[in-house]
Order: structure tokens, then C-alpha cells, then sequence
């Protein structure tokens, strides 16, 4: 039973924390002015943890309007720096995923937009359980460095036409104190925190226009299509009122994408699908969200102009060339480019073997995500440190028929302890049917 | 949108604060092992104050079921000493009011339960923004100290059987960080945490017995009748878990309970109801009150019997020796007693007249607290002392026919600057109608 409201409280000279988390907890809007004022308060240290802690636990449970979590995501922005792209000459796009089991589309996807006439200026994160991170993959790269300074980032950028760094400290501080906060209090899984949260890291890089890739199913965060559109419509919301181009596509993450997952085995499947051999998924995903880059950007008028120019860059080797600058701009290894066998590649390796006949009619990505983490891919706590070497490849997609004792997946890793768990995680991952499964779409749906 | 559930997390050995926090959020209901666990780790120290807000905020939306809010009474209770009144020879039984405004209940039924064989002992609030406190009366008699040991408390009980002091800082310990960590969350107004609150600090007095007075109406913390019910409920049982003998009397507070409002204007208004010429308002509440705390304690066997022997015992004087033999043991200046006018009294007065003719149909007791807090006889912040002098007397009451020109309430205080401000919205809490209004009942039910 709720307590019958007492009337809000309106002394704007002095507008104390706790009355905007007893407006925001009795379904309030929040105005600008008292999210500024909190969001503010909490970044300077005036306002305290736990005062910061009730008002997330209030959103948790009361949601908040487009309105409100477009000033909460512009707050958390101003609490730091914004990236100044204005001395780029060319149209500024970037992608963002949620994060997927052998979600590698980044590495292949900056270049080649690029290719195109877009530049991408990609600030991104580390892989924080079963997800696995585009800064980790990067650095199975011996040599490759995340860490630029936003001037030598814009170097890069200028010079090429992508770069991928991670997140520096002075980008959105008070969402990194949230999100540590918001870790240890229960309220991660809010659509307006979530959203506030990507968004106002992405808006701080500066790029004019912004695709996202929101996934749902076994090995995402959200975990249904309806979870995966409310996230979307939040961010192409937050991102159109700060006056960016904004495109989200709905995709399944229900089985891992491409035939790799981990680290080094990731960035070798980049480098054959740039090479113009990539698993169809890969390719298919890749391409789609490239091209609604390409449309942001303006430089292809609709996706029938668009994909063909990728496909072209692809098989020409254009976007592969792009991919070795982008990796000698930072220092990494261009050996590697040439020779994916120069990747780290671990001590152990086992096959994975099918129990029976059939068609595969599901790979459980979390399963597969858990394997990984198990083999030493990814970690548990940000300050653990992961196995380049480590990872799964070769994985059977739903749809193919196998017979008993054929490979399902292979596995690598460097602790001869962990092979066992992983396999049968990886085991447990596939189910079989008689029949050859309906496929599902990879792509569900775009918002736009 | 609620995102899809996480399965619960299980690990025993390892008992995160945020699982728990988690586990309410998503409605769960919390065991004895993990409230124990929380309450204890934030008691120590050892949970920080954004846990215990997040957690706080979860309750408030989810609320708790009769066992949790228990077993979170029973760990915010042990988090501090239990007095032991195992040395009192009589029953021993408290009354607690939620509070409302001219409530001077307690210091007339302590001694009169006394008077009829029950042990009364009282450890007490001081007043907080409408609502007076009983500390902040019984300190208008000068000497009378509440700041007794729990030894001299229980001294003092013997002596004369009954006791009225202030909080010790070793009760209920957990209660008093909790609750300045409520005031600043937006987490006050939840009847779990209510509860648990008042229930902590009351089992922690040792008591057998416990009479509520749970208040409902413009001049208590809850609004409705409804409201009222639930936390009475919710009190009784935890209090019956607790193995103590529970009642509780639902009354009505939307008018000033007698015709007094402050501190020594309500000892004042005490001192004449011992002597038998009480409002009968007062009278009655107290003689209700007093009457179940007898059947509690076994010394009557119900109603009917008990109330005769307690008018018989305010009619004979012996009601007010025994209030003089406490206001003695407390150190207190005992002439009062027999000559109210030596209590502390106001520079100012005014009287507040009728605007017209007709029935008084309604005194708002929410404005006729604020005119109190506005001459001085409040606090709005803890730290902030009382003006003991200041007040209000003479009230109007309920469905008394006035004419105009006739003085509805006198006002005093040693502020100059305050009475006109007083003057409006006592003026303003005053309503009239033509036709005699029908009689709300005082005491609207009572749950055992």
C-alpha cells in the first residue's frame, strides 16, 4: 500500500536532493532544471552515494519520460569533455552494439565505412562477462594501442577514417561513478539508466549520427524483441533530441555470430571477412548497419545504393588496406594483417563432437559466452586482465545438419583445467531436431 | 517497462548486499538469514549508507511481508541493548501515539496505569515538525530531567511506577542511522519501515505490553483511515511475533485532541485533566487508552471494569500524587503541580475571533501545528530547540456554535514577529457551517 502523497514541495532557491527523489518515486516528471541540479550535485561530490542510490532505485521502478532521460544523458555528457569533430571535413557516424557473443562487426565495419566517404570516430569498451569487448579483441594485436589521446584519436581519424580507442577518463565521469554505484545497488537493469548511460558516452565523442545495434535473446543483456525495442526507441529518442542522426536495428543474438568467439580467433574471422570470405551472418550484419551508416552520413542515398559499394569494397581489398592503416596508426603489428597465424594461439586446443544426427536447432550464445569466459576470453571483475589466446572456433550455425561425431566447435585455451567445463558448456550449448529449423532473422526490425 | 527477471542468485556463503537488494526489488520475500545479514553488516558499518537507500527505496515499492518486517524489526532492535525489566514486579506496558497535534495523552495515562497496578515504562521522542513531543512537554517543568541511565530509569519505575525519559543512544541503534538516512532518501513515508521504526525502539524498552494510538486525519503522518489500519496492523503483528501483548486504537487527529497546543500550555491543560476537569475529548482517549493497557497487563478484566477505577482514580487525586511523585524523581519542580502558572509563559497573547455566526464544523489540526511551530513551540530540524512558553489555548472544538466577535483560540509567544503569521492560519483552520455537524467518533476502531 502507498502512502497517500503529501502536497511537492516548490522552493526552487533551495531545491533539496531528496525532494526530487520523492517526486521522481511518487511518478513525477522531473524538470530539466532539478536533473541538471542532481546529475550535477552527484558529479561534484555534493550530492552523495546514497542519495544518487534512491533516486536510481525511484527510475528503476517508475521509469522516466523521453524528455527526462534526455536531460539525465545530457547531464552525465557535461559532467566531462565532448569531443570537438569539427576539424574532421567529412560526415562523422558511429555504431554502437549492447554487446554479443562474437560480435565483431566493429573491426570490419570502421574501415569500411570509412571506404565510403564516413568517418568513425569509435570510443569503446572493454567485455564485462559473457560479452566480449572490441578493445580486448584489438589488443590480441600485438602492439595495438587503445589508449590515445583524443587529439592523437583525431589524428587517426583525420589521416584514415576511423579510429577505435577506449573510453578516457575525462569522457562522462559521472556515468562511470554511476554505473559503479548502480552496480552494487541493484538497478542496472533500468531502460532510462541503461540508455542514459551508452548515450551519454556516445554523444560525448561528437559524431553527427549514431547507429546502434541492440540485440536480445540467450547471449545479450536484454533478453526479449519488446526488451530490445523499449532500449532502442529510449536511445534514437535521447540521441534525436541532442540533434543526432540516429538509426537502431533490432537483432537476434540467440546463437553466437560468425564461427568465432573470444579474442585473437575473433580479429583472424575479421580479417577473412575483409578478405572477402566472412560467415554469412557476419557479412549480412556487418553490411546492413555499414549501410544505415553510409544513409546517416549522406554519402549513399538509400540501402539499395549503399550495399553494393560495401560488397565492392569488400571484394576489392579496399577495406582490408583500411584496416592495415587503422592498425599501423596505432602502432599494431601489420604482420598480423597478412598473416593471422602471427595472432597469440593457445597451448590446448579439443573438439567439441556432435552426440548424434540432426539439424542444429539452436546454439545457446550464453552458454557459448560462459564457455569462453571459462577458457579465459573474457573476465568477471573490470580490473582482471584476459587470454588473447583464448576463445572457440569453427561453430556449427543453426540450421546445418551434422552427423554423430562430427565438430561442433573447437576449443582453445591455455588452462589445461578449464577444457573440460567448457566443453560440456559448449555441448549443452547445441540442440538438435529432425527437422531443418524455420531460419529466424537475423535482423528484426530497424528504428528510425 | 520491467526488464525480464534474472534467475536469483543462491550463493549462501557469499551473501552480496546487492543480491539482496535485487531479491526485493523483483518482490521477493527476503529470509531471517539475509535481513540479518543486511541490517547487521549496516549496524557495523560494514554495508554503506547507498545499500541500506536502495534497499530502503525497494521496500518502499515492494513493501514486506508480515515475517520480513520481523525479522527486520528484531535485527534493528538487537543492534543495540534491551532493557531489562525483569526486576519490575508489576506488569509492565507502554502506550506509543504515532503522534498528532495537542496529543498530552501520556503524561496522564502513566500515572493513572500506575495508580491501577500496571508499570509504564516510557522512553519517549522529542517533537518534529507539526507534532509536539512528550520530552519537549515534561521539559517545561523546570528540573524535570529525561535524560535519566536506563538504571535510573528502571529505579524510578519502582519507586513509583511509572518513567517517561528520552532515547539512550545504545537503543535500537540501527533505528536512528536508518532513519536520518530515510529523511534525506525519500524513504520516510513506508509503513514497513514505519513499523519497524517505532517497533524497535519500543521492543527494546522491555516491555510486556504495548497499546498503540495510531492517528489518522489533517494533523497526523497518515491521511486516511485506511492508512491508519495498515500500519496498526502492520505494528501489531510484529509485536505479537515478538511474543508482547498487542492493542491498537485507530483515532481520529483532524482536529487538536483538548484545547491546548504546545509544550507547558499542554502541561497545563494535563495538570487540570488529573484534577478531573479534562476536556472530554482528552479525557476519553486517555481513559481508552489507559483501560486496554489494564487488560494487557491482567489488572482488569475488560473494559467495563476498567473504567470506573480509572475515573475514580483521576477524581481522587491519587492520579495526580502519583504525576507529582515522577515529576520528583525526575529532579522536576513539583509546585507546578499545584500551580500551573509558575510554568514558563509567553511575552504575547492574542486572541483569534469568529468571522461570523454558526457551528465550528471543522479545525484543521495540520494548520493549527504549523501556527504552533510558527510562535516557537516547534522544531522544523532536530538540533533546533522548543520555546516552552509558546502555544496555543482555549481552542474551539468540533460542532461548539460560535457568534461573531467570540474568541475562537488565544495565541502566545515570545516572538512579536510571529503572531500574525500564527493569526492567519490558526484564522484559517477554523471552518464553519449552519446545521450542527454530525460527531466523527474519537476513536474510530481498535485491532487486537
Amino acid at each position: 500500500m502507498m502512502l497517500t502523497a503529501q502536497p511537492p514541495r516548490t522552493n526552487l532557491a533551495l531545491m533539496l536532493p531528496q525532494w526530487i527523489i520523492e517526486k521522481k518515486r511518487d511518478g513525477g516528471e522531473l524538470s530539466n532544471e532539478e536533473i541538471r541540479s542532481f546529475v550535477g550535485g552527484y558529479s561534484r561530490g555534493e550530492i552523495p552515494d546514497y542519495q544518487m542510490a534512491a533516486l536510481a532505485m525511484a527510475i528503476y521502478f517508475r521509469g522516466m519520460t523521453g524528455a527526462e532521460v534526455g536531460f539525465f544523458t545530457g547531464a552525465m555528457m557535461r559532467s566531462g569533455g565532448v569531443v570537438d569533430t569539427s576539424g574532421i571535413d567529412t560526415p562523422t557516424v558511429d555504431k554502437h552494439s549492447t554487446g554479443g557473443v562474437g560480435d565483431k562487426v566493429s573491426l570490419i565495419l570502421a574501415p569500411l565505412a570509412a571506404c565510403c566517404g564516413v568517418a568513425v570516430p569509435m570510443i569503446s569498451g572493454r567485455g564485462l562477462g559473457i560479452t566480449g569487448g572490441t578493445l580486448d579483441k584489438l589488443e590480441s594485436i600485438r602492439g595495438y594501442r587503445t589508449d590515445l589521446s583524443i587529439d592523437e584519436f583525431l589524428e587517426v581519424i583525420r589521416e584514415c577514417g576511423c579510429s577505435i580507442i577506449g573510453q578516457t577518463s575525462d569522457l562522462a565521469p559521472a556515468d562511470k561513478k554511476l554505473y559503479a554505484l548502480r552496480d552494487v545497488t541493484g538497478t542496472v537493469p533500468s531502460i532510462p539508466l541503461i540508455s542514459a548511460s551508452i548515450m551519454s558516452k556516445k554523444l560525448a565523442e561528437g559524431a553527427a549520427g549514431l547507429v546502434l545495434d541492440v540485440k536480445y535473446g540467450r547471449g545479450a543483456f536484454m533478453k526479449t524483441r519488446e526488451e530490445a525495442r523499449d532500449l532502442a526507441q529510449t536511445m534514437v529518442e535521447i540521441g534525436r533530441r541532442a540533434g543526432r542522426g540516429m538509426r537502431a536495428l533490432i537483432t537476434d543474438m540467440n546463437q553466437p555470430l560468425g564461427r568465432a568467439a573470444g579474442n585473437a580467433v575473433e580479429v583472424t574471422e575479421v580479417i577473412e571477412t575483409l578478405r572477402g570470405n566472412g560467415p554469412p551472418d557476419l557479412v549480412e550484419l556487418t553490411l546492413e548497419l555499414t549501410a544505415h551508416m553510409l544513409m546517416l552520413g549522406g554519402t549513399a542515398a538509400g540501402r539499395d545504393a549503399a550495399l553494393p559499394r560495401l560488397r565492392a569494397c569488400l571484394e576489392s581489398g579496399e577495406a582490408l588496406d583500411r584496416f592495415r592503416r587503422m592498425v599501423e596508426l596505432h602502432g599494431g603489428d601489420t604482420r598480423v594483417v597478412d598473416d593471422p597465424t602471427q595472432l597469440p594461439a593457445a597451448t590446448r586446443a579439443r573438439n567439441v563432437l556432435s552426440p548424434g544426427d540432426g539439424y542444429v536447432s539452436a546454439v545457446d550464445a550464453g552458454l557459448i559466452g560462459r564457455a569462453c569466459l571459462v577458457l579465459g576470453a573474457g573476465r568477471t571483475r573490470t580490473e582482471d586482465g584476459v587470454d588473447h589466446a583464448a576463445g572457440i572456433t569453427g561453430l556449427v550455425k543453426v540450421g546445418e545438419r551434422m552427423r554423430r561425431g562430427e565438430v561442433l566447435a573447437a576449443l582453445h585455451s591455455n588452462r589445461v583445467e578449464a577444457i573440460a567445463e567448457a566443453e560440456a558448456l559448449t555441448a549443452q550449448a547445441f540442440s538438435f531436431a529432425e527437422d531443418k529449423p524455420a531460419r529466424a532473422p537475423l535482423i528484426a526490425e530497424v528504428i528510425s
